[in-house]
C-alpha cells in the first residue's frame, strides 16, 4: 500500500470519505504542511478543504515522536496526523495521499472516483537521517522547474537530502557574483560526447544553462517546505575544467590553446594549481555558496583528481616543497584541509567523496567532515573507523546511471547491471563495522550522474522505479522482503503514471527510450572490481 | 506595468501591503479562483491567507461585467476583484499577481521583499473571445507536466484557447481505446530530420510519447481551472502517415514497404484513402475525442493535403466517380463534410484550416464550422464572407516557429523574419471586411509548429517573448503603442526570469540556444508570397 513501507500499519473496519465539506485543521505552526496538503488534494478532488466541518483532517505535533516520525490515524469520522516535527507531519501528509486512489496525483479535476481511505492506524519513522539523491546538473543542466518537479518526486518518497552536483569539467551551474565568468564562460560547452566510448564522437550541439542565486534560494526554500535539505557541491581540485576555462589562472597553464569547457566524459587531466590565490578563489566561491545554502553540509568534491599533471608541473613541485609535503596525495589533502578549515570557521561541515581519505587527510580534517563512500564499501569502513560520519552510496548498489538490465537495448549502457532488486537490497552499514562505528553511517543516497541523460525525460527513465526501492531501503528498519515490495511497487507505479513519470517499464525501455547505435561502456562485476581495487587501496586505513 | 495592458488603469496614492494576517475571501462559487490565488501567493510570501483579518482580498461576481471582464481595486485597506464570470475573476487574480514585485512568481519563500501593491483602479475586458495558441505536440511530444506548465504561462498572459495539434505524419499522441495501434505504433518514430533542408540528415534517435485519455482529461481540467479551453485536433485527410503506419488499411497501399511513422519534415504524399471504412475510422476516433474534450470546437485539420496520390490511385478514382465528384478538391471537401456532419450531430463545431474552403466546401459545411486562416488573410476574408467564423493566424504575423531575426545564429531559421514588433502589430481582422463580416472573426492564435523544437527549452525560446506581444494584440481594444509596450515588456521579463522561462534575449540567442551547422530554410517575404499565392488562389471566394 504505502511506499516506502511504514514501520507499522494496521487496517481496521470501514472507510473515511473525503467530501466537499471536509476541512484541514492545523495549528499556525503547521500551516506549511496544511497548505501543502490542501494544494495536493484540491486539484483532483475540487474540494476547498478550508472551512467545512464534516470530516476533519487534523494535523498536530507530538513531541514524543522523533522529528521525522509520525502517526496517521484514519477513522470513519476523521483523520489525524501527528508528527514529531514539521518533517514528520509532512510525511504523514505524504502517506495520507498514498492511501487515496492514485488519481489523487492528477492536477485536474477527476470525476467518478470516490475519495475514500481505508480505516488505518500507522506508526512510522525512518531508520536513517540521510536519505538522499545526488543529482548531477553539471553534465546536463536541469532547468529550474524540472528540478522543482524532481524535488516533489523525492518528497513523495520521503527522501530528505538533495546533493546537488553544481560544477564539473563540463559545466559550472551556479552564479557567483564575484566571478561572473564562471557562468558567462563556464555554463556552456560547444558540444557533448555522444556515448561512453573513447572513440564516441561529439554531437555538435551546444549545451548549457545555470541557476541564478535567486533560483537557488528558491530551490532551497521549495525543498525546505518539503522537508528536504539541499547540499550544494563545488568540485575541486579535480573536475574543475569549466572553472579553469572561465579563469585560466586557476589552471596549470601550458603551451596549448586556452582550455574550453570540456566536451568529453571521463576523468580529465586538467586540474587546478594549488597556489594561495586558487585557495582564495575557492573559499570566496564557498562564501557565496554558504550565503545561498543553509545546509550544515557543504560539498567540496575531492574525487577523481588525477595527479600526473601535478607531477609534471614545476610550479606545483615547488609548491609541494614549500609546503613541506612529499606526495601529490598529500598536496591534495592539504588543499581539501584548507577548504575544511574555511568551512569549519563558518560553522559548516565539509562533505567530500571518499578520496578525501587519501594522503593522511582522514586524521587531519575536522571531526565533522563527512565522507560520501562510493567505490564499494572501503571508504565507508575507513571513514567510520577514523571517526568520520559517512554517507553510503556504493556504485554497485545505488549508481542510478548504471544499466538497469543486461539487455542490448538499454540506452547507453554503462557500469554493472543494477536492477531494482539490487537497489532494494542496498545496506548502508557495512557488516564489518562495530555498532559504535556503525553509528557514523548517517544513511545513504542514490547518485544520478547525467553524462548520458540529456533531458529530464531520460532522468525519469534512469531514476525510476529504482529510486522507489532506494527510498524504502533507507527508510525501513529491519528486514526487507523484495517480493512483498514488488506488489506495492506495482500499485505505486499507478501513482507515477498519474504524475507522468517516464519510468523504466519492467518489460524494458520503450522504443523512444532507446539509443540505438550510441555506444555505452558496460562492465562486468569483475571488470569493475579490477578497476576500483587499486584505487581504493590508496585510502588511509 | 500589466501585460497584456488593461483597458484602463488609474494609479492612486499609497500602497496596500500584504501581510501574514491577510486573507482571501470569496463566495463558494469562486472557490476555484480563490484556491488558485492562494496557491500563487503562498509559496513566495509564506503567508497562509486563509483566516486573517488584517487586509482582505475579496473576490466577487459582478454580473454587469462581460464574462471575461473584471475590475481590480487596490486600496490601502484591502483589495477587491470583481469579475463578470469565473474567467473574469481569474484574470483579476492574474493581474493582481503582476502588481506585486516579480519575486511573487518564485515557488520558494522570498525574504526581504515587501509585498506591496500600488493603490490602483483597473477596469479591463478583452477585445477578442479567442486568444489562442496552437501547440504542435505531434512533431515533438511535450511531456504532460511540461504542457501543464505551458498552460500556466498561457494563463498568465490571459490567453484562453489551447489548440492542441495531437496528430501528424510524424506522430500520433492521443490514446484511442478502439484503435490501440495508433499509439503502440504511431506514437514514435525511428529518428527525426535534423534541419529544414531536403538534404538534412536524420538524427538516428527515436522520438515518441503520447497522452493517455486520463492525461488529457487532466490537461483539460487543469486548463479549465485557468479559464482555458483546449481544442483538440485530429488531422486528416493529409498529415496522417502516423495513423497509416498503425493501420495500413487507411492508406492508399502500393508496392512499397509498409509505411512507418514519417521521419522527415514537410508535406507528405502519403494520405488516406476515402473509403467508407476510413470515414468510419475517423468518426470513431472523433467520438472518443469528444468524450475527452468538452470543447465546442473540434479540430479536423484539413490543411496541406496533396492530391497527386489520389489522382494516380485507381480505387480513389473509382470512389470519385461513385460519389459523382469531379475534382480531387471536391473529394477532400466531401470527406471534411462527412466529419462535419458527424460533429454537428454531436453538437460540436468543426474547426479546420483554411483549405476546407476549397472544393466548394465553404458553402456546404454547417454554419458553425470555423476556419483557421493561416496563409496571410485570404482565408479569413473568404470564410467571413461565406458566413463562417474565423480564427486568424497568418503565418507572417504569428507563426512562432519563424525566425526571430535575420541573424545567422538563430537556431534552425525557417520562414520570414518575425520579430516581437511584427507580432505586436498583428491585426486579426483584415481591413477588407465590412463590420458585419468582421463580426465573424473570433480572434486569433499564435501557432507553434515544433519540427525544429525538440525540447520544452526550445519551445520557451521560440514562444517567448513573442507570445507576450501576441497576448496583448489579442486582448487590447484600440490603438497599440509598441514603444510603450517594450517598457512594460522589460518589466515583464523579470517575471519570466522568476518563472525560469528561457525566452529569447533581445541580444540574440544564448550560446546554448544556437544550433550551429543545422540548416534551416529561411524565406524572404517575396519567396514566401511566391509559394503561397498559387495555393490561396484555390480558395473558393
Amino acid at each position: 500500500m504505502l511506499l516506502p513501507r511504514p514501520t507499522s500499519l494496521t487496517i481496521g473496519e470501514g472507510v473515511f470519505e473525503l467530501t466537499r465539506t471536509a476541512r484541514i485543521a492545523a495549528p499556525g505552526e503547521l500551516f506549511g504542511a496544511a497548505a501543502w496538503l490542501q494544494g495536493a488534494l484540491r486539484p483532483a478532488t475540487g474540494f476547498p478543504l478550508e472551512s467545512g466541518s464534516d470530516g476533519v483532517i487534523a494535523l498536530e505535533w507530538n513531541p514524543q515522536l522523533p522529528a521525522e516520525g509520525y502517526t496517521l490515524d484514519v477513522e470513519p469520522g476523521g483523520v489525524r496526523i501527528a508528527g514529531g516535527g514539521p518533517a514528520g507531519v509532512f510525511y504523514g501528509c505524504q502517506s495520507l495521499l498514498q492511501l487515496f486512489p492514485p488519481e489523487i496525483y492528477r492536477r485536474g479535476r477527476v470525476v467518478g472516483v470516490p475519495w475514500t481511505l481505508p480505516v488505518v492506524s500507522i506508526q512510522d519513522a525512518p531508520r536513517f537521517g540521510w536519505r538522499g539523491v545526488m543529482l548531477d546538473v553539471a553534465r546536463h543542466f536541469m532547468p529550474k522547474h524540472d528540478l522543482l518537479r524532481f524535488i516533489d518526486l523525492m518528497a513523495m518518497h520521503r527522501l530528505n537530502t538533495l546533493h546537488l552536483h553544481l560544477t564539473d569539467d563540463q559545466g559550472w551551474r551556479v552564479e557567483i557574483a564575484r566571478y561572473p565568468r564562471l557562468t558567462e564562460v563556464g555554463s556552456w560547452r560547444r558540444e557533448s560526447q555522444l556515448g561512453a566510448a573513447s572513440y564516441s564522437r561529439g554531437d555538435s550541439r551546444p549545451h548549457g544553462g545555470f541557476y541564478t542565486q535567486d533560483d537557488l534560494r528558491e530551490i532551497v526554500g521549495y525543498a525546505m517546505d518539503r522537508a528536504i535539505n539541499v547540499v550544494p557541491e563545488i568540485e575541486s581540485p579535480g573536475h574543475t575544467q569549466a572553472a579553469i576555462a572561465a579563469y585560466p589562472e586557476l589552471g596549470l597553464g601550458g603551451d596549448d590553446e586556452p582550455l574550453g569547457v570540456w566536451t568529453r566524459w571521463g576523468i580529465d587531466d586538467n586540474v587546478i594549481n594549488l597556489e594561495e590565490s586558487t585557495v582564495e578563489f575557492f573559499t570566496n566561491v564557498l562564501d557565496e555558496v554558504m550565503e545561498i545554502f543553509p545546509s550544515p553540509f557543504i560539498g567540496v568534491g575531492g574525487d577523481e583528481c588525477p595527479k600526473n599533471r601535478w607531477r609534471l608541473d614545476e610550479r606545483t613541485q615547488r609548491r609541494k616543497e614549500e609546503l613541506g609535503l612529499e606526495t601529490e596525495e598529500e598536496l591534495q589533502a592539504w588543499f581539501i584541509r584548507r577548504l575544511d578549515d574555511h568551512l569549519y570557521r563558518h560553522g559548516r561541515r565539509l562533505f567530500g567523496w571518499e578520496e578525501i581519505l587519501e594522503g593522511g587527510l582522514g586524521s587531519s580534517v575536522s571531526e565533522g567532515a563527512t565522507v560520501a563512500s562510493w567505490r564499494g564499501t572501503a571508504g565507508a569502513i575507513a571513514a567510520a573507523r577514523a571517526g568520520h560520519d559517512v554517507v553510503s552510496c556504493p556504485d554497485d548498489r545505488v549508481y542510478l546511471d548504471y544499466r538497469q538490465s543486461d539487455r542490448a537495448d538499454e540506452p547507453i549502457p554503462v557500469g554493472t547491471v543494477l536492477t531494482i532488486s539490487d537497489v532494494y537490497r542496498f545496506e548502508p552499514v557495512p557488516p564489518e563495522l562495530t555498532p559504535e562505528e556503525a553509528g557514523h553511517v548517517l544513511g545513504g543516497q542514490g547518485n544520478i550522474w547525467t553524462e548520458h541523460m540529456d533531458s529530464p525525460r531520460t532522468v525519469d527513465y534512469f531514476a525510476f522505479p529504482r529510486l522507489c526501492a532506494l527510498a524504502e531501503a533507507l527508510w525501513l528498519e529491519g528486514e526487507r522482503d523484495y517480493d512483498e515490495f514488488t506488489g506495492r511497487l506495482d500499485q505505486h507505479l499507478a501513482r507515477l503514471d498519474a504524475l507522468g513519470v517516464e519510468y523504466r517499464r519492467s518489460s524494458g525501455p520503450l522504443p523512444w527510450q532507446q539509443r540505438p547505435g550510441v555506444t555505452g561502456r558496460p562492465l562486468t562485476p569483475q571488470q569493475r572490481a579490477a578497476y576500483f581495487e587499486p584505487l581504493t587501496a590508496r585510502i588511509d586505513r
